[in-house]
């Protein structure tokens, strides 16, 4: 039986929940072609490593990530630090020689995007970028559904990200409020989901022309930390919300079929709004992640008194769905759909073949952000062929 | 008892709609403070005026409109005829002294509507436009809430008219497709109605930046006519389509909130997909006419952990209901909306006050459709201000 | 062009239903095959019946019930009396050859109703219980897909009517309440109609098992009446409330199906809840009053990948759809059930056929609702044909 | 740290099911205050048991259960055979001193459950069974609301579970439909969890009265086994199907609460119909499997215009939630409800405190089971106190 070796980079929150997808894998997929393996965990927090290795049983840790590059024990450099690190490491490690699995967005900027893509491509390494929503086996469903002709020709596609654990001004700033390690604001965090989305169902965007807005202008900063469920003090001190709560742009593809994307992490009412509706000449579908189980299918070709959106529980008849139960309906989590991106990864690497999404496709959806970013600078229509 | 009593120019569908609210106002709302009486029908279609005057019991018919003008015995002229006949109609009645009641959208343009609104305004005269979904009591409902703060400050406005009758490009060409009768495509006739929740409910507009597509590129012409159950026959002549299919633009509103609106006629899988979602700094309402009877609320103020959108039937509490059903939840349709619409008229001309909404509502709703049709064709952010 | 004359017999919030519907049947269905004509209505409260005469236009207005039977202007008695009235009423109408429109349930007893049909059948007039929630066009197209195999043999009928208009003990004493008047409680006002679905669109009851509970023993008398409206004031005299709030009972049909009939007049966080789902060996169908042009249908016999229940919005394709809108999703109210229901009465005598639902279908209901409460009585099963 | 050392008897998909959780415990909720170490692995499958044992690093592996009780290194026996082998094991392991895990349904009669808790309860030893769906936070969170008093007090239950992976006739035999192994069919298997949601949230039932019906009365008899998965020749040997496809019974609680309880295996068009609706005088709950992160609730004291059921997703507020995620709505499922319950277990054992739901609790559910089955025999009302 073959390994896969991983070494984990970023002990936080992510880097656990990518630790526990990859001990469940076998439990759920079996150990062939391969197993992952915890190898090495990397934090600049020492405790952070070391406690993580002692939890999930990696067999060591260190606080230098620089340390898993030579290390010829590991297959796969696996990063879940913030944004602004997956570039340098992402780009170590393909020239290095190691596979590398990042977390979404791929990077801040197209530019880094791109010179990771160009690393990892001539290293010739499997990547794979953290969109795990894809992974939901109703997007596999849609994608089959849509290149099968069964909805037509695309017309349209409306998507959107709304979440409201920011709505609340008292929610202390975070390290996504900041620029320079997150980048944009909603428009990279949550908007590029819904690109993922777009890219993997309806294909090339043309050029978008967007706007963002910022509603909360500053948050106080807590003293202890900044995750979900930091608190600050009234008599914290505040600091400026440094990108976008809510971003909303128009979609040209180059299909001529168009399209509209919001994000907003002050999206009142909505807990996990990322879904998508896409119409097509001859049949419809929707989806949104707050339901995860189910996908909705329209077909206007069937007899006009018996027409209708028809609510497709997810079953062992779409993909990977039957590693977990027999029968549809049973209830998949978002745990999930990460243990299913993590045995992909593991079979591509195992089988030597590419992963999806890989980081070419990480890059599109970073040349799209940075387009929208310039459309809103420029107050204009940007062509996706304006970004390098 | 006064009367109110009601000129229609226009005996096709929209007419006897018209026709059939008027006559049922009294037995919903009673006789108080007048009845409205079906005085005359005006149409070029001699049969058809004829005919709607015989079965709904008008005093007249007439083929000629100008006849209605300076008819002592007529209180106000409503105007059912398609959309580039309202303004010299409207302009007309009002120089007439006589009260106007439009269909919507008021006018092809900006400019006629202007003309329209001035007119109607010198006369003095009651005017309202036949936005008939903001009479849903749902809508009063939504209305009060954000009035009263419950959903504190608009961030966000998400509008949307899908319909899916022209889906199938074997239905055939119609007045809605001819640019010069109808104007714009889904864009006048469709996201006008969406603009009406939008400026009602968030108000006034800053900028916008539209665009805008033509996926059916021309349909066959019907011999008999062209509603919506034409056919047109396999060999019959194609003409090109003159407008807007679809249509999506952002929103920047004077108050800062941001919005988004889209609307199609080949909206497959949708049926009458009229929504707005609008999310504030402390809740949010949802709203779709395919569900009529019900209005979604959210308010972020409640305790975490039973925070959720709540379905809230229209009832006897919100404005209108009470004088149809005494209990909530028991159903109102479409044509209950025109009901209350007719009402409202009659009401406003009885006690001499201004009828909802009037044609300074409307002509804004112009103003904004002409802004979109030139940030289409310029390709940039057009500001409301620019149209005149 | 054939009238039909009707004699309304009962001035309350009914009989105003039924005469608004008579005067909008020829605005939505035309003239042909007749014109129902508003001629008498008959009320013991003189004013009552003044007023509505006046206010609808009938030609006259009586305190007598029995001075519209040998009125030879009268075509048909139309009975929306508080339910103990229908026998005596129904009976002598039939007796002087008039036809018969009666609200329902038909009767308090099996008896009456057995008695009312055989007075009608003798003198071969046309009947026909307002039974008019199956009067939307989703009950026919439910109908029709059933009768041709569509979801294979039924095995299971789920019925409910859960309505929360007395969930507060401070509603006060209505006549709904009384058995002398009522007869039982939600049994008859509300389970009546689900039972109406059931016999409609699964058939014949062979025994049934029910209970029943009555929550809130007692409510205040309020001073100005008992309508849904009326407030009692806390030193109100209070009444024991002498039927039923909820029942439930258990149905074995004559085909071998097993159905659950559960109705409720405390029914709480239920508008309208007057729903059923039928299980069959090869689909399913849903549906809700609550959302009135929305029927749910699924197919067991679509690939496995795509098996879902499915939301069909009613349109021209079904029954009478067509008469009021040319493309489904418009939006029927209630009212529009007893337009159609009214028409399908004035369609039936002009033409001399049958009308449905019949006082036979009616009193077949009543047998069912006798089963039942003896089922309760005696804590047994009781089979229908033990009721003669 | 403190272990809590497993063994598992049976090691089919629910053994297999049960391993999983109990490796994703502390990845989940951490090592505190113990634990769960697979310990050993029992089948009469020796190929079943050795490969369960090496994938999930069992210690060892037997062939015979009984080996497990004298193991002073065993904690806890969890049973995962089919029914009719529970009370064996359950009563043996108490004896010699084991915590006991059981799959549900305790056992098949209420005799064994008796003899089993009656075991349980003498040796003092922890019990749990694995009712999983009372595991959901959302269940937790109902409770609350009921216990607080917000929806008042409770006067009916309407519980299902329907399930359509029988419907099809050509979907072979399995032990489910063996009465031996199973005891009854979708009372026992699959009406037992809907009971357990009564018993939690709404207590004590009094008496009851049912029905069943077998639809399809044989099927075929597959060679390869009986699984979700296993298909039948054509021609292959055909076995009569022994129990019930189909229950429905009512229930008078205790306190004077009314309800009924509906359950097939061939209910067409559900996949995980597992639902609950509970009315009271204030408020109301209606939950569904099928949207296993969704609570709907509704409370009839908030004002008359804002009345409505809510749809709460379940998020840290609620109980176990927070240990996934941070923020509601991210999405568990079913295997998070088992892996709640697998450290439910843990935690009772290492800190001697009682798990819930105990024998006990399994032990009044199954006199309900046959209180159903007595009726149904006897056709007539039955009370729980009748079985001993």
């Amino acid at each position: 039986m073959k390994e896969v070796r991983v070494a984990i980079v970023g002990a936080g929150w992510m880097g656990r929940a990518h630790a526990t997808a990859f001990r469940t894998v076998p439990m759920v997929f079996g150990r062939e072609p391969a197993m992952p393996v915890l190898e090495v965990v990397a934090d600049v927090n020492e405790g952070a490593a070391k406690a993580l290795a002692e939890e999930f049983g990696f067999a060591r840790w260190t606080t230098d990530w620089r340390d898993v590059l030579g290390d010829p024990r590991v297959d796969v450099v696996d990063i879940t630090t913030p944004n602004d690190l997956h570039p340098p490491i992402a780009i170590a490690a393909a020239e290095a020689g190691k596979h590398v699995y990042c977390e979404k967005p791929l990077a801040n900027t197209a530019a880094e995007a791109k010179a990771m893509t160009d690393a990892a491509e001539k290293a010739g390494v499997v990547t794979l970028v953290g969109f795990n929503y894809l992974k939901n086996p109703g997007q596999g469903f849609a994608k089959a559904i849509i290149d099968k002709g069964e909805i037509g020709a695309v017309n349209l596609f409306r998507g959107t990200f709304d979440q409201d654990f920011m709505s609340d001004p008292d929610v202390p700033f975070s390290w996504r409020q900041d620029r320079k390690i997150a980048g944009s604001g909603a428009l990279g965090d949550m908007a590029s989901h819904t690109l993922s989305y777009s890219q993997y169902l309806v294909g090339e965007i043309d050029e978008v022309c967007g706007m963002t807005g910022t509603f909360i202008k500053e948050r106080r900063v807590a003293a202890g930390g900044s995750g979900h469920s930091a608190k600050a003090t009234a008599d914290a001190p505040r600091r400026a919300v440094e990108n976008d709560d809510v971003v909303q742009f128009l979609i040209r593809y180059t299909s001529g079929a168009m399209g509209v994307i919001e994000a907003s992490r002050i999206g009142t009412g909505r807990k996990l709004w990322l879904t998508y509706e896409i119409q097509g000449s001859k049949g419809a579908l929707f989806y949104t992640q707050e339901r995860m189980n189910e996908v909705q299918l329209y077909r206007h070709t069937e007899p006009a008194a018996e027409r209708g959106y028809k609510t497709v529980f997810i079953g062992p008849e779409h993909p990977n769905y039957g590693a977990f139960f027999p029968i549809p309906g049973i209830g998949l989590g978002y745990n999930d759909q990460k243990i299913i991106e993590a045995h992909d990864l593991v079979v591509a690497i195992a089988t030597g073949k590419k992963a999806f999404p890989d980081f070419r496709f990480g890059l599109e959806i970073n040349r799209v952000v940075d387009a929208v970013l310039k459309s809103v600078d420029e107050r204009r229509w940007v062509k996706i062929s304006e970004i390098a």
